[in-house]
């Protein structure tokens, strides 16, 4: 990666890391200094653990776990590691959202509150749900070594599109929550009066959007993809008979595989002795 | 585009279109059937304007505008004309957007409701006007030709990604208006007790999320992709000195330019004599 395009990633990634960061910081304001704080007794205190686990889980922990591979400084770090560690963030996430979804479910079930009435509540089980299929799949697929290389090169558009989608879609699902917490919670004043809680929460809001969009930025740039084994390798022995020459003749820059395809074509290189029509 | 691919294509697009028109028709019948109706009188029927223009414009002509250089049967079109194609169903979703939006203000101020407390108001403004601002910039920069060619190309990966984001963005704020509406406005039974219009209207939510899902998996799948010129003249040509030949020597298939950059980079092709480094 050259200096100009690594010092544009870091940058990015700083400041995706603040956003969530900091996000973190005010839902843990809110519910600590606006709110009635955080306890397990089936009050609005073990409701708050709802906001919090999805902010620091769902949120922060899947976005960061969405974009380990990009980070340049795990590059020395073999791929088996960093499916690892993308595997154990994303785990770490599922069980932080489980425990968020048992607290409000305890908390309705106590407050005699419907469960699963609202679109929140239907887009954010949903979105649950996926991201265990998902953890299941990506698991099964990538991180066991018995599936056939064929299916686990077709099958990663798939993932990594269903992980950006489940990770855009759980954002929007929070702010759903947000919404509705505070038409419920505030009164005399109340949300339409903009009481300072109000707009601290929107704020919170603008903060969750700005996480994800820098995420969504980080995680769809072509250029900083983990190159292949195949590029690191290429690049250290220069060989002409390298395939992953350029077309004008010179050695190829390191690159990463095009395309988002390219995790799994990866994994079809490394075992294949003839070059396939990925491989351009 | 090979045949099965094609069909793939079909069947996305026709699902996308299908989950969008069953979107409009949802948020029809909730105005006609189960709210006040459309009127312009500063009431609630005013402000039922608000959703209808924002599922027909913000949410369904902006999304088949993102892809409409997607479609296959418009390939043999100039590019000018699909330019004129993309940047007139922008114009129009703006424009609905813009009607939509003066319809919540118009029914806020008759009301004496406060506008612009809740974080969707802070959303749905804000996408307003970065749309606006992708709209100027995108017609300044691709549609009339002024800019500079390195301009046009340095600025599409900005382009496409901030296009889609600010859809996923109006879609995400428009569930949160669904939420907003339906707390406010059921009463006897209330939202929680899960009335006939409060389930309707989370179905309309969840059309609303497939639609979106549909749109950007069609958006970003690198070989849906309108060829280059350049492609699509190497493929009547079958030049042996085509520098768009694949890595094997053989004449390389009707393909997209890598990499979301491809709409710039074809401009800076047209127009330059030597092969740029962008022409993997």
């Amino acid at each position: 990666m050259a200096i100009e395009d690594y010092k544009q990633f870091v940058f990015a990634f700083l400041a995706a890391v603040s956003f969530g960061l900091i996000s973190i910081i005010f839902v843990l304001t809110w519910v600590l200094h606006y709110r009635e704080g955080l306890a397990w007794d089936g009050g609005a205190s073990e409701f708050n653990w709802h906001p919090v686990l999805i902010v620091v889980g769902f949120v922060f922990l899947q976005g960061i776990a969405i974009i380990v591979y990009r980070l340049p400084w795990t590059w020395k770090c073999s791929k088996l590691i960093m499916k690892f560690a993308h595997a154990g963030l994303h785990l770490l996430a599922f069980i932080l959202a489980v425990i968020a979804f048992v607290a409000v479910f305890d908390f309705h079930n106590a407050a005699k509150i419907p469960n699963m009435y609202s679109l929140h509540s239907w887009l954010g089980l949903s979105a649950l749900l996926l991201y265990s299929l998902q953890l299941v799949l990506g698991i099964g697929l990538y991180l066991i070594p018995v599936a056939p290389v064929q299916w686990r090169a077709a099958f990663m558009p798939l993932h990594v599109y269903s992980g950006l989608f489940i990770f855009t879609a759980v954002i929007a699902t929070a702010l759903m929550g947000l919404t509705e917490k505070l038409i419920f919670a505030l009164n005399n004043p109340k949300y339409k009066d903009s009481p300072p809680e109000g707009t601290f929460v929107n704020v919170l809001g603008l903060l969750l959007v700005a996480f994800g969009a820098l995420i969504l930025w980080i995680a769809t740039r072509p250029h900083w993809k983990r190159p292949s084994e195949q590029a690191l390798l290429s690049l250290l022995s220069s060989s002409s008979e390298d395939p992953a020459q350029g077309p004008a003749g010179g050695p190829a820059p390191l690159r990463p595989a095009d395309g988002l395809a390219g995790e799994g074509a990866e994994d079809l290189r490394r075992r294949s002795t003839k070059q396939s029509d990925m491989d351009d």
